[in-house]
């Protein structure tokens, strides 16, 4: 198979659902990948692992129980594993995330918001 | 420690050297790292793990023996373990690399080029 880029605003564009995570591309037992997510998610921990959050366009607060992180576009954060957080976000904002294959997007919390990450195609 | 974000343009400002990888952000025992590329790296392979790349600024193309892949802003791929490839820039070009700690940026090639990833600070 012929070697292609992954285009981020291309793959962005063939999703609208919140707070869905799609996988663009692996690394090793990593994934990569994309999500679009506006209003709040819901606090949870990941116990076993670090997250990465870069935000590809609009803005993310990644609330935290020893304070906020708000990110812009360019900008990237790791939520240490065992760190509760919960993501909010006031307008539409594009985020990549890089972890672990199989983690549960909503950790140790469940509920309703709960998704496994799906390949885009 | 007040948890804060990683500016990547912010971090960018901070160094001129080409090829030269500074790590930004730690993810479990994986590094996320920062570099300027102009002109032509050297062909080697890591034989232990993949390698992202993803652009930020520039343009960048990643010789394959199997066909070249070429990456502008806002595009990333994965060099899967094992393939051999050469980065190659016209323009300076700022990239975002993800792997795992120790991963010498030549490879297997070693060379006047090698260099460990340094921390910004």
């Amino acid at each position: 198979m012929k070697p292609t880029a992954v285009n981020l605003a291309r793959e962005l564009a063939r999703f609208d659902d919140l707070w869905a995570q799609r996988t663009i591309a692996g690394l090793n037992d990593y994934q990569v990948k994309l999500a679009k997510v506006k209003g709040e998610f819901v606090w949870h921990t990941h116990h076993d692992t670090d997250e990465l959050f870069l935000v590809i366009a609009g803005r993310l607060t990644i609330q935290l129980r020893d304070g906020d992180v708000t990110l812009g576009a360019g900008e990237l954060f790791v939520v240490p594993r065992g760190v509760e957080h919960c993501p909010v976000a006031d307008e539409e904002t594009h985020i990549l995330l890089v972890e672990p294959a199989g983690v549960i997007n909503t950790g140790d919390a469940g509920g309703p918001l709960t998704k496994a990450a799906e390949p885009l195609g």
